[in-house]
């Protein structure tokens, strides 16, 4: 691209997928539920078809049809969707809300505490998420993730691919769009970000939806960055390695 | 007070006054710059007069005689109305921008950094400020704060002490008023938080204001916690001592 990578002052970080692998976490904490409670379902699937909801869900808050309500809500409700279509016994409060919790305590990626302390020497970093701040903060403090900074949807009042989730988020930092990285899993996040005007690191995680998903397995334009790691794009940014 | 202090979840703090020293910290920019510059003016004066402005500039976003406006904006503004009645010689525009910064920079009292790493052991710490997010985030990268999570009047759209600051707040975290203590060296501050049902802390920063000052020098209520540091915080909530 034609504008130098020194002029990026902030990283920001799609976290779904891109940070943390919400699929095995979520999978793994379903079937310990399932195996305490004994109850008998197929969880792999009951957690594609709980994130499956997720988009749809948002899309109301997108198109306008619902005022803004936040993802631990959608979770919630979500949830409460899929346990009627499993025909699942109905669960305490108790049981829902430490569900609704397990997308607090995802674990990371390999790469991505470790290489979020090398990038957090040489940039600001932060979150760019539809995650409320409640839940990245707690995501963050179960897992030591570094941030600066909660950017994202509850501040922005925007769920991303909306132009404003972007906009704002760079405008809450004081920089201009080209100042600010989003860094993704996702081709379509990465789009959204470039159209306005941010630099783009696409980082491959071709595990997030299961090992035999096609989705998101390469990057499908000249992103700025374009590799397998937070240390990938550490190294691309000239960031400080440790001995 | 009534409740157990083990209902905290959240710490947030005050920042400008109780984490960083703006008065010294503005005092040494100002006279560095005004000796960079040949600049001669009474620039301890010229400091309070420039924190002075920060509440009446303030008070008309909270009157609503103003849409919401980021401090940065305002120390802009209230820069430029001191720099004209002190009859300075007119400034650049980069000179302005450096001095608005100078508040991006300001120095922690002593026993800050250190306290918040042992507070955010045994709990979320966040800032609740009246200072924007960009502010707060560079403030923090600056010093080595290791806030969980930034937030105040930019996430709220409400300037403390209006009601909203703080409610919304302890929604941001998924918390109600009573599982956040507000950790602050103004007890108008901690009033305002109080009546929101927030629990309290008083951190007395006698030096301030200055030598002279006789604002604020003790508590003038029974708060939760009254202590002269942040580890005074953390020993009254049985947070982990380091070696």
């Amino acid at each position: 691209m034609s504008q130098p990578k020194d002029r990026v002052k902030a990283l920001l970080f799609d976290v779904f997928g891109t940070v943390v692998d919400w699929r095995t976490s979520i999978q793994r904490e379903l079937t310990a539920f399932g195996k305490a409670r004994g109850i008998e379902a197929d969880w792999t699937r009951f957690t594609d078809d709980w994130r499956g909801l997720y988009q749809p869900a948002m899309e109301e808050v997108r198109a306008g049809r619902r005022g803004f309500v936040v993802l631990d809500t959608l979770h919630e409700e979500n949830l409460r969707t899929l346990i009627e279509r499993y025909r699942l016994p109905s669960l305490t409060s108790n049981d829902v809300d430490h569900l609704v919790r397990a997308w607090h305590r995802l674990t990371p990626w390999p790469d991505a505490v470790d290489g979020l302390y090398r990038l957090k020497r040489s940039h600001i970093i932060g979150t760019l998420s539809n995650g409320n701040i409640g839940l990245m903060t707690r995501l963050a403090k179960h897992n030591g993730l570094p941030w600066d900074v909660i950017l994202g949807a509850e501040v922005t009042r925007a769920y991303k691919p909306t132009p404003e989730a972007y906009t704002r988020s760079a405008e809450a930092l004081n920089l201009d769009p080209s100042e600010v990285m989003l860094v993704a899993a996702h081709n379509s996040d990465l789009r959204a970000a470039s159209t306005q005007g941010m630099r783009t690191a696409f980082v491959a995680r071709p595990l997030e939806h299961g090992p035999d998903s096609t989705l998101d397995q390469t990057a499908t334009a000249p992103w700025d960055i374009v590799t397998t790691s937070f240390h990938g794009v550490a190294d691309a940014l000239g960031s400080p390695r440790y001995m």
